[in-house]
């Protein structure tokens, strides 16, 4: 009856964010052909499994377990991939660009690891290749880093990318709670896996901060390209310092730009309490974005679950069938390979948390290993433990590599019985 | 040399945000021809007196007082408006739209008024009309909307949007200034006019929400259907009573959807200080969108200022001059006039402080007047003010329509002195 625009999708993978997706698209086509002046249509949906039981109902005869015709399918315009990991999604990605489809993906780690062959593919064809949901859920950010933000010289990017450490972190600093206890109570609830590995040790995040980093700063960066650190050795006692002293925990993706270098990294840090970062509570996440003309920007959202990661989908395919039909390719340039400032060379200002035994001149020969490596002490608290001492210090900003041969000279120092966590403190001087 | 593609601008105004536009196209050419393919080249700046000195230089032989012809001229690809106000913005805007050129503006007053005769013109030349500058500075949020939540189902948009009102309102509640005292002291820093009145009763803040509420709901909203009460009556009591509760005092912008309808409004409201937007401080902005997939969504930043300004020009720039060379026309579609719900008719909690006559009684009359007109009470609060008490009511939801009637029936109480602040509640009940 209409002459509006038919774009065909063929969907590769159908679970929780596949399924939402089929149901946002059932669900509001009227307001989405209102909107936008096209009618986006799913003419096949590549599943393992035909027989399995979903819970969105797939209407008959779309279901495939031929994914790899789908991606190369006469009748798909353009091709949603949401399997997640590298294969076979990375294979059947390339075979759809080659075929001349736009892709629209979600999978960060395809991205973050092999996402420059992917690119390559889609400059190739002149196709778009879209990740909005990649990094930050249903949050806005890869558009308005592309877009909005095109002519902007990024000088920082720091993301609360992981909302599974983010929530542990939020109990760990609001109801006392210790690590074991709030990763268990997240697992509990479903905010985390029964093998937390790639959430708590940071791998999810650095993949997220690969891919934010090739954004901002127009360069290639891969996930091995980053410094990763977890959250597994914060401890309460920290938590607790960090709120005397002003300021919360919360796990960082970094991406600096550093002269013509550019530096990327995942790790705990200390943020003052006053930072908008500090405010994203429980499983939420936030990029902000630090630029030279434009100041400070923040972009808050679900960073995760089915539905956000569907609408951010869902925008992407929108945007790759308005380029479809109106004949406009999308903007891929091609990227260069970043040059990468190792971590080593970094400053910052730095918590250290050591015990140590509790008699006269320890604090001292403490303090010589500090000042033989040149890193000056801001301030210092002693607690007494029985027998032994906590002494919690932050630094002045300090090069790493200074800050790494201080812990070395402490660890020989027959006093020091334990080094705790050492945490990087964001913020001024 | 290089066979960049060149796009050719021509600018009307150069005053802080075009001259900050001149300095970024100056200094991040290079930079924006690598991440964009696009070389941007001003030919033309159209100013009032070519004598006046400026803040920028302006090469030689750029500068005319002829911006009639800037707007037509066949040596300009793309019309970047900065003068502000509607006239005569609108002619020069309505003659380059028609003659076939994308236009940048960051005029929110031109948009909020005038937008759809605009975008009527954008639409029958088949080119862009860009505003991203026009609500939230440098805050990427138009494209957002757009385009990233292109297919949500947008419920409701609570912006911060006033940079002047929310640090006179910080102020008031961080150094317990009065509103005057605050007002005063913005002024003396340059983030209040002198003639504060479009700031501090809304009109600034009404021009950008009815800008959202068409955005976000795709359907026309002019300022004038936009209810609005300024910040200029709310005293150091209200804000300290506010703390008390666990709330804070801002002047939002909402955009909400209500069955078919939309309703939008600017006033003063009491926000949970656990609420994302509590945490906006001074004169930065944010949006808190709420959308029925993605959930909550924060943009947050600079709302003014020439650098982030300019900011968000030149990503509409490199925007307009990519759909230009890559031959695909924006996004335009043609809205329908909102039907707008009237404040009457929408529902919130409330929060009243009245004086009264401290005698027996009254207490019981004033209470009489709520029930009569079914507004319930959540909580009471009374203080001794010598021969007075002063009230402070928090309703249950309620109509503004019965509220209204409260106050008026109010008002008729010969015990009643004085009716203090009425402010709307966000938040849980």
């Amino acid at each position: 009856m209409s002459d509006t625009p038919v774009v065909r999708v063929g969907l590769l993978g159908c679970g929780h964010v596949g399924g939402a997706l089929l149901q946002l698209l059932t669900g509001h086509a009227d307001d989405i052909e209102r909107r936008t002046g096209l009618r986006l249509e799913v003419t096949h949906v590549a599943v393992r499994s035909v027989a399995k039981e979903r819970s969105v109902v797939v209407p008959e005869g779309l279901l495939t377990t031929d994914a790899a015709a789908v991606a190369t399918s006469p009748d798909v315009d353009v091709v949603v991939e949401v399997i997640g990991g590298i294969e076979p999604a990375r294979e059947l990605l390339l075979s759809a660009l080659k075929a001349g489809k736009p892709v629209v993906t979600g999978n960060k780690e395809l991205l973050a690891n092999v996402g420059t062959e992917l690119f390559e593919a889609a400059a190739g064809s002149g196709v778009d290749l879209l990740f909005e949901a990649a990094v930050g859920g249903g949050i806005p950010l890869i558009r308005p880093l592309r877009e909005s933000l095109a002519g902007e010289r990024i000088n920082r990017v720091m993301g609360i990318v992981n909302g599974t450490t983010n929530y542990i972190l939020t109990r760990m600093t609001e109801a006392g709670a210790g690590y074991v206890e709030a990763l268990t109570e997240a697992q509990g609830l479903g905010f985390a896996e029964r093998d937390p590995t790639a959430d708590v040790e940071g791998y999810d995040a650095a993949a997220k901060a690969a891919i934010l980093a090739s954004i901002a700063f127009g360069v290639k960066v891969v996930a091995g390209d980053v410094y990763r650190e977890g959250i597994s050795n914060i401890t309460a006692a920290d938590i607790d310092f960090a709120h005397r002293m002003g300021y919360v925990v919360k796990l960082l993706a970094v991406a600096e730009a550093v002269g013509d270098e550019v530096a990327v990294r995942v790790h705990p840090a200390m943020i003052p309490s006053t930072h908008p970062l500090a405010s994203v509570r429980e499983s939420f996440n936030a990029v902000f974005i630090e630029g030279e003309a434009v100041g400070e920007v923040m972009l808050y959202g679900r960073g995760a679950g089915g539905m956000p990661t569907a609408s951010a989908v869902l925008g992407d395919l929108i945007d790759a069938a308005h380029n479809l039909t109106a004949g406009g390719p999308g903007r891929t340039a091609p990227l260069a390979r970043a040059s990468i400032r190792p971590i080593d060379e970094l400053s910052s200002q730095y918590y250290l948390n050591i015990e140590v035994a509790d008699r006269p001149g320890v604090l001292a020969n403490v303090a010589r290993v500090f000042g033989e490596h040149g890193v000056s002490i801001r301030s210092m608290e002693q607690e007494g433990l029985g027998d032994e001492a906590r002494l919690i210090f932050i630094t002045h900003t300090a090069r790493e590599r200074d800050v790494q041969a201080t812990l070395a000279g402490l660890r020989e120092l027959e006093a020091v019985d334990r080094i705790g966590t050492l945490l990087r403190v964001i913020g001024p001087e």
